[in-house]
């Protein structure tokens, strides 16, 4: 049988909750379990399974594979919500404002440790190439965080240079995701490459639709307050782009839109105005076309038959849609 | 030709000049190459390379080894700084000083992944067996800190937790260090648990020398203030063995000295007399060298001969007596 991605994401969620995350200091494991307890759609690690089940593995041993790449994700995430400041993780309050700065930093460690751990659980014939793309995502990821955090005070980014922040930030590490549940099922190296650029390719597609969603969305629909990256002066992938399409009149109406002394409302519906000018929505939507296109092309290459694909398909338009 | 541990030392410091810790973007990478040329004895790596030297292996594959355990060590630093908000690394503003608190967390993880790379460069046969090590040993040194840190407001601490602690937060990674050489060099596994009890026990020793030297030091051989753990209240072996001794008025002059409002001369000097009433300065010379003979037996069992392993012991005086 051919698991959907959501039988697979239960599968990773009962795993998790299986796992015994407790050790001694408890100050250092309690905030382990708690961070990995806290939900998500376990996106990663379903994708680890995803390629495993792609490539005719055995799911049961890939989940190491999965596990590493969740417990990894969200170390990262307890890191960078001490570096955001962000108070609050899926509705809960952050392990750095639960705890403390030091707790967050040490436990984070661990989980990273962790992370290791279980990756060298995977197929022992395959650990040092699994080693290897791990680590470099691994680093890569940490970069994206860094640009992520320089760009807020530079004041010459491009677009160019926001795809390239987010494919470390979000696409190498759905892309890692994919190739260690590739490697652990003995893909051959053209295949493991290409569902390594299916995965970052739909991270950046993602990632664009997730900027595009944040002015556009339904508040209804929507988790977070629409116009929020709007009224934060986030240097969005739209907001990079509207500024370079701008003449100096628009641009000058976005400067003072984002300096001026307005209100929320009217600071977002003023910038919504200029982006409807420059047709910014549309510019979004085919950006975020391509990168899904070039996608599902990579995908289509790798030898392997359609009713396989169908269920990364079916995550991969999920996460377009941002619907269940 | 065999190699003293000084000459090792001085090529690790070598390996480090020459590597290359530059990246993009900067922030990330900058202070990483800071930190990894603060200088200090590169007490770690060195051992690395000794016991590589011991089991007759290539000192040249070693090496990434050797840094593997350095970078790790320089990362294990530039975060504990953060958390003991401890500005000055060897007579320089530590990395969250000179750049920022957000800075030392990511530039420290990227150190960590960086560590985890040199590793992946070590004997192919032996990667599972290394990493397996490495693993449980960075585990166990943020294990190490996290009870360091809840030994400050914790008043029920035997000196038994602090052994087990110092263990965990020096101990393990010289072991760590020595049993990677040995892998590296195809130690047979009896000899790889010596070594490694050889490093655990060193590490033991020293840090009760450390605690020593603290109190009875002579100020012009001392880089730090002599009774500088006194000052601030510090739970060393010294001071908890001395509550463990002490009678009850004995142990309420502690505590007035360690609450009410003296002077530094007079508290020290307070301290120091309660300490010689219980004999505390032979009690803590005659653990260190116990744990110092502990050591020394391990690594006479090892199958190799005497002068393969003097240089070992040399290096062990050294840390014992803190003379070059």
């Amino acid at each position: 049988m051919i698991y959907s991605w959501q039988e697979l994401s239960k599968q990773v969620e009962a795993e998790i909750n299986a796992f015994d995350f407790s050790g001694n200091p408890n100050e250092l494991y309690d905030p382990i379990s708690y961070t990995m307890t806290l939900g998500g759609k376990r996106i990663r690690s379903t994708l680890c399974l995803l390629a495993a089940q792609l490539f005719g593995g055995d799911l049961k041993k890939a989940m190491n594979l999965a596990m590493a790449v969740e417990v990894f994700h969200n170390f990262t995430l307890v890191h960078d919500d001490i570096m955001d400041e962000a108070p609050i993780r899926r509705g809960k309050p952050a392990v750095h404002a639960k705890w403390n700065r030091d707790v967050a930093i040490l436990s984070g460690d661990v989980m990273f440790v962790q992370a290791y751990q279980l990756l060298a659980k995977g197929n022992p014939e395959k650990l040092s190439q699994m080693l290897s793309v791990f680590n470099q995502t691994a680093i890569e990821v940490c970069e994206g965080q860094q640009f992520d955090m320089n760009f807020e005070t530079r004041d010459d980014v491009t677009a160019e240079n926001y795809i390239e922040m987010i494919r470390l930030k979000t696409g190498v590490l759905l892309a890692c995701s994919l190739q260690l549940g590739a490697f652990e099922s003995g893909a051959t190296e053209k295949d493991a490459k290409l569902i390594y650029e299916f995965g970052e390719k739909v991270g950046i597609a993602f990632q664009i639709q997730d900027d595009f969603l944040d002015c556009y969305a339904k508040q209804e629909d929507f988790g977070k307050r629409v116009g929020g990256d709007i009224i934060s002066n986030k240097k969005t992938f739209l907001m990079l782009t509207a500024l370079e399409k701008a003449d100096a009149q628009q641009a000058s109406r976005i400067e003072n839109l984002m300096t001026s002394d307005t209100t929320d409302e009217q600071k977002v519906s003023g910038v919504l105005e200029v982006y409807d000018e420059l047709d910014i929505p549309t510019a979004a939507k085919s950006a975020m076309q391509n990168y899904f296109d070039e996608s599902l092309a990579a995908l289509n290459q790798i030898e392997a038959t359609a009713d396989l694909k169908q269920p990364l398909v079916e995550l991969a338009e999920m996460l377009m849609m941002r619907k269940k």
